[in-house]
């Protein structure tokens, strides 16, 4: 080394912060599952259940042979390839968008998107539960970002109607992941075309799950394709797969090509995995009940949280919540279902905030009786022990 | 839809911007390849030409068959395997640090390891010709960011020296893309160490490439497991595959568990694409001599671009670059390249600074004397365009 080892350490604040932390019951531990557990999975993002679905595993393979590992290259140089050009027009088609754009993660195709639509001289208003990717977007864009009471319809007339700048884009979650609400997409498009306002939807969370065939919330409301609406997405939940994606008008996706930064200085999706995206694409297109499917067996478990005395909305999407309070009993409750073979999320702070900490348990279209009976079962014990505390 | 299509529509003001850059010859467009594309790649970041090893797209393969197509969710959740842990393990020893973590994307590692380090009280000291996606993390951290010239230890030094901030950390490309330069990490770390800063490098151009047996120049400049040194990397330029790295003293990786946005926030990285770089990983680490390779083949081909009588400076990474000009000459040579079944990159604006676009030739270990004479050709087609029009 060209010096002695620094004292004191420019990292040791670190430790302050992690001791803090782990007062506070806010650390976080990587477990890693292997490929044969016998878990029940209540937790991923798989809600169709196509990850491991043999035609979609098949079609990485067979891409991976073709195509080998990686992209090798941004989507400008080397890393498009006729697979990505497949993906976009079968996903721009689904949801009947102009155009569609892969990025290599749905968080870059939220910051690519927000950046390029905005930037200073724009009003951006966001709910104020939007995905954390769409509010890393709005500080990267540096646009006046106004955040809005969630689902707040009126709030983001108001704040539109006020604005001196002269563009605006109004932001929204299609659904919210940690309350499983539908954002009232069609309400917000009529604001914002009344104020010049253009309208993006993160349908992250309902591709797959949301509307007929699963084509999300501006479909289901009508909107498709409609000029002032761009839709971002992913691979990554539905679709079993990775990856993300605008779709929208074609110069809109035009514009993303010449200046999104997430787009031109990132490599592109590997081959393999967009193939991948495609075959689930493909499956959810051919079977439009497998949307209806997650969405009953969603209500289901929520319905069978409820029926135990545990605090459940009545779930819109794939995920039904089931409410716990402190950050710790959700951990608790959490690694009491795993401790009876059944893996359900957990939402604590920083994910919602202190206090509503709460079980995500995520249905997916797949499940069979028998899983929704062990569902049943790690439920129950999470309610005895509720109750045992209250 | 709820109301007549607008008009204006919000986005008409992408015309304009649109018909600026084509006019400015800054349009782009998506070339898709076919996956038997005969053209020579000399424009990919596939540097060891791994991407398509068999025993690399054998590994995706049998992984997808395993675990499927996708991770299913965010690390924290479900989207960690033992693939992922695997690969960070293989990983932190190759460049000897002491942990690491695996992104879904180069771009997302550094975002989440530089908003992790660096906040509002930070000052961040960030070389002029940093990547996109560190100039991005550094604009999301909301630390005081100083950029300084290019290379330039002493302006670092006086930046740090003048702070009135408690924390400092000091980040720099380990091989810049563009120009090919080699930052001088051992006096970074010097003038760092004496103001109390951390030091953190992308070695992304670097793992594969620089150093003994590719690990990338804080391991060549034998800082390796230094405690005040986080690197940055990718698995999608030399390992052929796709995503990200950030390896460091294990209190980092903690820290990036616990509040890395675009780590806790993001789907992991698919487990075939992981299984796909740790096979990469194990043949670089089996053959140290992928990495002088490269590097040879680089000095090879810029060496012909020289007695062509082009600019073009010595490489001391994996890349020839060949200096044109304006955006649209550069775009014309490149094009003048693929005619003659060579593909080359273009760096043009806003990846460079008008005036200085150039054509980016990067090699392959895997290259043939063949290639090579593939590639004079196409050097001498270029060299004579440019004398015709001089
Ligand atoms: C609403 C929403 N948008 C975007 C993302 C980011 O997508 P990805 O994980 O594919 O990067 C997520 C979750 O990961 C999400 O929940
Ligand atoms: C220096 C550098 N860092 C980070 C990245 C981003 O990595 P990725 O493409 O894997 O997102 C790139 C290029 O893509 C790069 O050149």
């Amino acid at each position: 080394m060209t010096d002695r080892s620094p004292t004191p350490n420019p990292f040791d604040w670190l430790d302050a912060h992690a001791a803090r932390r782990t007062a506070a019951g806010l650390r976080r531990w990587l477990r890693h599952r292997v490929s044969d557990d016998p878990v029940l999975d209540l937790a991923s993002n798989d809600y169709l259940g196509l990850a491991r679905h043999p035609e979609v595993a098949e079609a990485v393979a067979a891409a991976a042979k073709e195509w080998g590992a990686g992209s090798t290259g941004s989507r400008l140089v080397t890393g498009s390839t006729t697979v990505h050009r497949d993906l976009e027009a079968a996903a721009a088609a689904h949801v009947g968008a102009e155009a569609g754009l892969v990025f290599s993660s749905g968080y870059l195709a939220n910051l690519g998107a927000v950046t390029a639509l905005a930037g200073p001289g724009t009003l951006i208003v966001s709910d104020a539960r939007n995905h954390a990717s769409l509010v890393d977007a709005c500080r990267l864009s540096r646009a006046r970002v106004e955040i809005v009471p969630h689902l707040d319809v009126a709030a983001v007339e108001n704040t539109l109607a006020v604005r001196t700048e002269e563009r605006a884009l109004v932001i929204t979650d299609g659904v919210f992941s940690v309350d499983g609400a539908i954002a009232p997409v069609a309400e917000l498009l009529t604001v914002a075309r009344r104020h010049g306002a253009g309208l993006l939807v993160d349908e992250a969370h309902a591709l797959g799950v949301v509307g007929e065939g699963g084509r999300g919330t501006v479909h289901a409301a009508g909107l498709a394709g409609a000029p002032d609406v761009v839709v971002t997405s992913v691979l990554s939940k539905s679709l079993g797969s990775q990856g993300g994606l605008v779709l929208g008008p074609a110069r809109v996706i035009e514009h993303l090509v010449d200046t999104a930064r997430s787009f031109i200085f990132d490599t592109g999706l590997a081959p393999a995995t967009a193939a991948g995206a495609l075959a689930a694409l493909r499956l959810l297109a051919g079977h439009p009940e497998l949307a209806t499917g997650v969405r009953d067996r969603a209500r289901e478990i929520s319905a069978i949280a409820r029926s135990l005395g545990l605090d459940s909305p009545e779930p819109h999407g794939a995920v039904a919540a089931v409410l716990v309070g402190e950050a710790e009993a959700a951990v608790a409750a959490a690694d009491l279902c795993l401790s009876l073979g059944v893996r359900v999320g957990c939402f604590r702070p920083p994910s919602v905030p202190d206090g509503i900490s709460r079980l995500r348990v995520t249905a997916r279209a797949d499940l069979t009786d028998a899983d929704v009976e062990r569902a049943r079962a790690a439920l129950a014990a999470v309610a005895a022990r509720l109750n045992s505390q209250a």
